[in-house]
């Protein structure tokens, strides 16, 4: 190689640090291959330099001491640590310090992407990204260099993979939501706190940075709604699936004229949808250009191995130099507009799938009709399901399907429906995607 | 834009050429934005200047002089007419005037790729390919770059969207094999000629250019064993579909230990199976990675624009700076050794879809089950189907669905098969991916 070798710093040798700290230690001929210069490890951060690594670390690059990474042999730091306080401190002095950074950490593109990368344009360095939305599957070159020559019009994605994998087991095995997630839990896929998988967070996070290449827009968090799986019922799982349908934790983002919907709520999607076959903890994003039309990319969307294929490639990405370029090109949360703005996803037009529980006597479905006619909202199916075993007797769920309406016109009927008489809990209903 | 604008020459304004020049007349302003610098259309080289072109070109650009490239404002030569004789000549003129080529032809490079990569890397200049292959699919860049951590040890495709939109009809609409090709023709999906795509020379020349990325090697055309589609009977793909099973035309890689087997043939896919779910002219890839796993990437597989998309990101890549960085890095068709070498596909282990016409007389099942048992090749299931309607009497289909053997031995064990007295026709078989 005649080139200098990439120095690599790592903070965090958790999950992710400890996969890049093995490709680095164990495929250097094969990154020095494809990058034309060795990518060579200079040290690794961490909190407790004596816990054992699943990676084979030298003692001696192990530190606790964070300016360690201010090492002139030190090119590139990649904070795989996590959270928002730390990380972005860990960034912020790395850029500082005149190195490039690459980082994992969806939530914090999404709480500090604009002060991150312009303090990286400043000191002109660049941040690389890969590994922060869906894991090993690269949808943001996709999404910032392959589909460069199109304007995005849709997007939607499997984005958080326990959700996913909670799904599928619902679906599949039958299961509760609480037996799904026990067994995501014992298998590794949740965290023992998995509040910001499953409530649609972490899906928000990663949504918001799609939006930020697709339609230039800064999202903040409360202008992604958010609904997760966690009050996901599996009678809804069973009719849907009646009804030729597979519900979906999905991130999505709808664009028209110049205004774009971002959201993050459960979706039925008809069983023969690409997205509806993406089982387990795999992530996929299917992207609609108005040049390319429909495409769909697909992988796992998270674990140790997966997680570092993409850290990696962002790292030989900056040996060969060519991140630099794209980073420079892109100008994200740099505030450039690509002319969107975000609009509530009130206005945005769907099909739902509605759900009540009712007393049955005579005339509720009358009143649950009438409300839908006086908002406009038709219906094109109704299915009375028998009494559900364990509930109040005379307690029988009723699922309706509507044809297409505004969101908030739709919310405004469902809260109509609440008050009606008979009707006896909470309404459940999600956007059909046909 | 402070920067000079990129100069671009299209040789070729047919399917591709057209779709490309919209987007450079229409949508200046957005690539512009995209790529840091204008993209500038100087030339447009076609055969007959008078043709009406689906793009307003100002007629002073086109000319059918092939050295009006020369120009010193075009810096870009987009080689968009298909063939491998002028198309050889046009790169390699293109290159030695100084200027980067953008191809999207896939036959070229599978013929001439060592000759053409070689004379660009004399004069520092690139080769962009990224639509030769699946069409809007970003596969190359996939490949080259974002699993640049990955050694590829599997590659599925469905890489001729004619082919699958074939299949699709016949197993959707239960149509004949002729009868779907005269659709796909109608449709503008199939060529005049569509010997090409339906006998899997296309895919195999798609193929040969991924294996050049994924494994380093040079496949030469007898060495990528090909069926193609245009034997299948439609009781096949009946058949197939009753045991769980979609035919699909795949371009194949497996690697292991050092040796690669390429092939291009029918398969059979659990249902189930993503590429499977691959429907019409749609193209998609899956690419399993010893560090990622497996990961999908579907899109348009041909056509107008999403073609356009892929060649104008390879525009975009130039102004940026990146192509060139990736091109000098990636070395391909250097000889540069990922230390394979290609095997036949004759060691590849499969399970097979074994499909006998036989004359219902007794002994003829013993007599085959004999002679797989004599290849040491165990049988999972055995159907004898009603005889067929339209077909000799006493003529039946005899399905054998096998275990895993090894290719070699099973075609042995299929010649001798076809020797037995009873066995009406020649025996048909595909592979079976489970
Ligand atoms: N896990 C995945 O599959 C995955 C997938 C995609 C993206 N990500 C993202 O990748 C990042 C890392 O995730 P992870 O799963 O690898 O986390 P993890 O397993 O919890 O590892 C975190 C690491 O950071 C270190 N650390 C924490 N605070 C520190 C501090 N103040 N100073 C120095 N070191 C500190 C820890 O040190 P000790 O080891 O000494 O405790 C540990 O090595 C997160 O942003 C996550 O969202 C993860
Ligand atoms: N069509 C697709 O969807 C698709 C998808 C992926 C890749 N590709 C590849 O893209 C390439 C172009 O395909 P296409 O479908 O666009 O072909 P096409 O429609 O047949 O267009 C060919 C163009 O080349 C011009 N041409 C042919 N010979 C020429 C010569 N000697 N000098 C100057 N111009 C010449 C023709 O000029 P006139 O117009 O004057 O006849 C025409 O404009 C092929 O390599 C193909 O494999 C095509």
């Amino acid at each position: 190689m005649s080139s200098e070798p990439l120095g690599v710093a790592l903070v965090g040798c958790g999950t992710v640090g400890t996969g890049v700290a093995k490709l680095l230690l164990e495929k250097g001929d094969r990154l020095a291959q494809r990058a034309g210069r060795s990518l060579v490890l200079r040290k690794v951060v961490v909190r407790d330099p004596a816990k054992v690594r699943g990676a084979d670390v030298p003692r001696e690059l192990v530190t606790t001491d964070l300016a360690a990474v201010h090492d002139p042999a030190v090119h590139v730091v990649a904070e795989l640590i996590g959270g928002t306080t730390t990380a972005r401190k860990v960034v912020l002095d790395a850029l500082a310090a005149g190195k490039h950074v690459v980082t994992a950490n969806k939530a914090l593109l999404a709480e500090h992407g604009p002060e991150l990368f312009e303090a990286a344009r400043k000191v002109e360095r660049t941040i690389c990204f890969e590994a922060a939305v869906a894991g090993g599957v690269p949808i943001i070159r996709a999404l910032a260099e392959s589909l460069a020559a199109n304007q995005v019009t849709a997007l939607q994605g499997i984005l958080n993979g326990t959700s996913n994998f909670i799904l599928t087991s619902m679906a599949e095995q039958g299961t509760s939501y609480a037996a799904a997630l026990a067994e995501a839990q014992r298998l590794g896929y949740a965290e023992a706190d998995p509040t910001l998988d499953v409530d649609g967070s972490d899906a928000a996070h990663k949504l918001a940075v799609l939006a930020q290449i697709a339609f230039g827009v800064t999202a903040k968090p409360h202008e992604i709604e958010k609904i997760g799986i966690d009050t996901i019922d599996a009678m809804d799982i069973r009719f849907a699936d009646e009804l030729g349908y597979t519900i979906k934790l999905l991130a999505e983002a709808w664009a028209d004229n110049g205004r774009v919907a971002l959201h993050v709520a459960p979706v039925l999607l008809r069983h023969t949808d690409m997205l509806a076959q993406v089982r387990g903890a795999f992530n996929a994003v299917q992207v609609v250009g108005d040049v390319v039309g429909e495409t769909l990319y697909q992988g796992p969307g998270a674990g140790m191995m997966p997680t570092a294929s993409s850290v990696v490639a962002d790292l030989i990405d900056l040996a060969v130099g060519r991140a630099q370029r794209t980073f420079a090109a892109a100008k994200l949360w740099s505030g450039q507009s690509r002319g969107f703005v975000i609009e509530p996803s009130e206005t945005v037009r769907s099909r739902f799938y509605l759900r009540l529980l009712v007393l049955d006597r005579p005339g509720v479905l009358a009143d649950v009709c009438r409300i839908l006619a006086d908002h406009a909202i038709s219906i094109s199916s109704v299915i009375q399901h028998e009494a559900l075993e364990g509930r109040a007797e005379q307690t029988v769920p009723l699922v309706i399907m509507t044809h297409y309406s505004e969101t908030g016109k739709f919310r405004a009927a469902v809260g109509a429906i609440g008050k009606v008489a008979n009707v006896a809990a909470p309404a459940v209903f999600y956007s059909v995607d046909d």
